[in-house]
């Protein structure tokens, strides 16, 4: 067994502290992962403190996470040693499964195995996430990651990216193509670069007239804050598609108003209560309401090399590993530019 | 002006009763259709009795007619006297939008004209509807019926048709899809016709067990009691494409979960109140919700000619103008297999 140093919380209230456990030895398709850097999501804090139910503990959260292959199993061809490489949300699944065979193994017919909080296919080891120095991971669920890009950058990809890069691809973006983008945070500013780098034209719609400044510096061509009626008005069936990225509570219908023709409300945030749906305003220009969850192995990888060759990545705040409970404090108050990412190396 | 006897309603509150008034005199475009049979759509009596707000009195409802061409304009290309024709939910729209120039004439920038309930292109004229014994439309929003379809039959086709028929077209209905229809009314027996001569494998989702047979004879392969909390869950992940035409308030999840991967919820019903929307359903294999409000002129008449080669027609009750008030009535409690139409002839 491998020895991994970590930080996980022992209870639905209990503060993330120090952690030791084991990870499995190499099985001939694994490979093990020196961890340098991993995002902090906003769902690790729901996990953690139990709000989807089901929590299991310890658990050491993580699923955004960049590092350098330390040993590649005996029938790894993907990797070698030194490589940079990414693991992210899940690390395995049934793989026979019509979704599985065709790489979207998130829709996985059995459920995929979480990188953490669920146990992995033999139903009795707990799975343990990315706040850790070590991971082992089938090499189907290990990515390779461009050299060029910051690995800290690259981190929040693994998840914040991939979620928003798949509803964009699947909705057709191309050039010219009209998308708002609603909510700034983890999901809406990497929503913000996909897009523009798709060669939309790009809108953020927002609260906060603060964000206006930073929508411009992500490359985003206008602002709308969602708050104005007129401007909303004005701005009705005007868009092809609408990147739902708010977590907070909310209708759909303002922004199911803003889409024209077809037009696809793409939804990635998951608030509490239920948002209600207004049909009148989803028959109107044949609207849709298209949901999607992070996405595939290959579609991650093909996320992950669009970012080298277009010089994507997140824009975060790098924090040590014992800062991490002051961080989930911050970003409740959404009081970070746009993802916490811990730097590994603090855990020693 | 063009005499015309009809049925009108007075107030929300009034019962619908005879009432006389004048269609304009032929322009070159222009078809006078003598209407034979007038089909009876729940809508007519929510917009008699204003409960969509709005309402123009006094009001003659009805968009769902079949007639016999009495007189064609000198422009007219596509009917000549005593060919057998057709008039549905709208009478006109901007015909310079990009959904007009697309046919798509129903999602208007302007908003289409209404066949009833609404002011004609020079916002002065109150457009009146198919509780009529003629009508004056322009030939874009007439259609040709194939005489060998029965003409009552063909009624309900011009707006319970053509509601359903696109959205299963738009969706890619083929043979194999696996198709839920949920409610077995007006709407809903057409789905499932249509959905059976599309080739589909067709499941009728009805909270009465009553309904079984019923979607036998209409063709349906199988049956599922939605009140059935097992079969439903034996049916997670399911179907391709669950068609909603369930009018009462009702929440979308339980149809959501019956989809399988990129699985699509074809909205068509209307329910007062706003169903709520559960996120996680929605991300869960890559859902959507898709609205979709009756079909362009192109479509209605691919609609009708598509009916004609199928043999397909609305399974109908027959009823003289003097029965409406009572036909609303017992369209109130659903009983009713499964549209009315009324027999234009009782009018004289």
């Amino acid at each position: 067994m491998i020895p991994v140093k970590a930080y996980a919380t022992q209870s639905p209230r209990s503060d993330l502290a120090p952690f030791n456990f084991e990870r499995r030895d190499l099985r001939p398709h694994d490979v093990l992962v020196d961890i340098l850097f991993s995002g902090v999501c906003h769902s690790d804090l729901h996990q953690a403190r139990d709000e989807w139910g089901d929590s299991i503990y310890p658990m050491v959260p993580g699923h955004e996470i960049v590092g350098k292959v330390a040993k590649a199993g005996s029938d790894v061809k993907k990797f070698k040693e030194g490589d940079t490489a990414g693991v992210g949300v899940m690390i395995d699944s049934c793989r026979v499964c019509k979704p599985c065979i065709e790489y979207m193994e998130q829709y996985c017919a059995e459920g995929m195995t979480g990188t953490y909080n669920g146990y992995e296919r033999d139903k009795v080891t707990v799975a343990q996430g990315g706040y850790s120095n070590r991971i082992v991971c089938d090499e189907r669920w290990v990515y390779s990651v461009s050299d060029k890009l910051d690995p800290a950058g690259v981190a929040p990809l693994l998840c914040a990216g991939i979620t928003t890069y798949s509803p964009l691809k699947y909705a057709n973006i191309k050039p010219g193509t009209k998308v708002a983008v609603a909510g700034l945070g983890g999901l809406g500013h990497m929503g913000v670069k996909f897009a523009v780098a798709m060669g939309a034209e790009v809108t953020l719609l927002s609260t906060s007239p603060s964000k206006k400044n930073d929508a411009k510096q992500l490359g985003a061509h206008h602002f709308i804050l969602s708050t104005d009626e007129e401007s909303m008005k004005k701005h009705e069936s005007h868009f092809d598609v609408v990147l739902d990225a708010v977590s907070g509570n909310h209708n759909y219908e303002i922004y199911l108003k803003l889409l024209g023709i077809q037009g696809k409300l793409l939804v990635v945030g998951l608030p509490a209560e239920q948002p209600a749906l207004n049909p009148f305003e989803l028959i109107k220009n044949r609207r849709c309401i298209i949901g999607s969850m992070i996405g595939g192995t290959r579609e991650t990888q093909e996320m992950l090399d669009f970012c080298a060759e277009k010089n994507i990545i997140s824009q975060v705040e790098v924090i040590p590993m014992n800062y991490i409970n002051e961080a989930y404090g911050r970003m409740l108050k959404n009081d970070v530019k746009y993802r916490f990412v811990i730097d590994i190396a603090s855990l020693k």
